[in-house]
């Protein structure tokens, strides 16, 4: 009996692309994955570590079963119309972006918008490239999958199987709701960790030894402060007005917390910490 | 031959002072750990979980060897110098508050001051009271000892011994620098971290659903908004000046980046999150 192989595309292979390959070669033993990236050192290391099984070409892109598309947001329009120009009618296409109108939009009429799934997978660390790779990295993690019903009913099911395989819970959301939310749960805490790594070295600059005194809940708080510019930025370009939105509220809060303390309100102090503490039941 | 036992008293039998019980049970086999805690709950449930020995009274102060006050940084004042008026010519007493200028002038003066060490001991979690104990939580952390000449020789040497054997290495520094760094270093990822969830849970009060979209980087960030109010807004009093010192340097960088993205200033938008993924050569 012969065993079908399934061809795996993986177009970028950083932290996300990369762990999506070491799942599928661990879940699905027919895979064969294949690696393209712009950034030939990323491919080289990626094949050093096992998380592809050799670099992949634009032939490949015609012949693959599954072609994901894990490159920065900004490149990832492109990417995914060129990759819609090439795939074979029985491929499945998905991205992994934290923004979702742009992208659904961008590839909204062409003629092979049944074969694209529009993923969100929140899963991550703050490190990059091939090197970042992690098996297990989507296990009981949310996949958010935007416009689902136009993609074919056929593919959806594979989809959903894979994603499945590989540990993750699914939700369907339409995609400036989830843009909107994602500014919120995701872009704005970015962004308040990088500000925050900013002014502590700006203030510690002078300070060789001070960052001894960093504790666990620093570390915590500043840990986004190492994502990378390439990936975030566009993610904030694209984002744009909820993020602007979020910050402005953000900003609000800790105004309105310093003006607390300077009026030495300290009883308004205790209870706005105290309301907050219901993050404790919210995330469990 | 006689084993002398060591009699300790923690005052305060929550996440610090619980985990000083146990590891000072773990690792001094001649110790007898009593508790004293205003919360009987707290004393119950210490002894119950064997984070104490038993409960201590007035008397167990006048005789013991050591005493470690871990309450709330306004409590501590007071119960500091009554513990200075009680214990023998002998004992060692030391604090584990999160501020230190004002803990140290409150027992400049006092007869014992040479048995008083005042410590920070840079290490916790987002939990409270004595379920939260730990042992271990002190492994190759960071202690911070103040005005260190002030306390006798002996004592600074058995204390040594003491915080060593926990596992934590030793910083000395003047009380009104501790302050100051420790503003940006910890007492301001705690307000970032309030804020950020209080933000969220306002913009999200009417979605039930939303936090399946939380991923480990909110989580992460948003970890230190489970803190405990009771502890937090005295340290935040007691450091006022410093604290809003901080807030309004990170207020003014939130601004400064929200303008870079009005401006769609996207090179600079890159650049700012690059110079501060030093965060990640400093952290190391």
């Amino acid at each position: 009996m012969e065993i079908r192989v399934e061809k795996i595309v993986v177009i970028g292979l950083g932290l996300i692309g990369g762990s999506f390959a070491l799942d599928i070669k661990d879940k699905r033993s027919n895979a064969i994955v294949v690696g393209i990236d712009t950034n030939s050192e990323h491919v080289l290391k990626a094949k050093e570590l096992g998380v592809i099984d050799k670099e992949g070409t634009q032939e490949d892109i015609q012949e693959a079963d599954w072609v994901i598309v894990a490159v920065p947001v900004d490149k990832s329009m492109n990417v995914l119309v060129d990759v819609l120009n090439k795939i074979n009618s029985t491929a499945i296409v998905f991205d992994v972006g934290s923004t979702k109108s742009q992208i659904c939009e961008a590839v909204k009429n062409h003629q092979n918008r049944r074969n694209f799934i529009a993923a969100h997978p929140i899963a991550g660390t703050e490190f990059s490239g091939p090197q970042a790779a992690l098996k297990g990295l989507f296990m009981e993690r949310t996949n958010i999958i935007c416009e689902v019903e136009k993609t074919a009913f056929v593919f959806q099911e594979k989809a959903l199987e894979l994603f499945k395989q590989i540990g993750m819970r699914i939700r369907y959301m339409d995609p400036i709701s989830h843009d909107k939310h994602i500014a919120y749960m995701s872009h704005l805490s970015h962004i308040s960790s990088f500000m925050l790594g900013k002014t502590v070295i700006e203030e510690e600059k002078n300070e060789r030894d001070i960052f001894d005194m960093a504790g666990s809940g620093f570390e915590s708080t500043v840990r986004l402060a190492k994502s990378s510019p390439a990936m975030w930025t566009p993610i904030f370009k694209q984002n744009k007005d909820h993020v602007i939105k979020s910050l402005s509220e953000y900003i609000a809060n800790l105004n309105s917390f310093k003006e607390l303390l300077e009026q030495e309100k300290y009883e308004e102090v205790f209870a706005t910490l105290e309301e907050t503490n219901r993050i404790k039941q919210i995330l469990k």
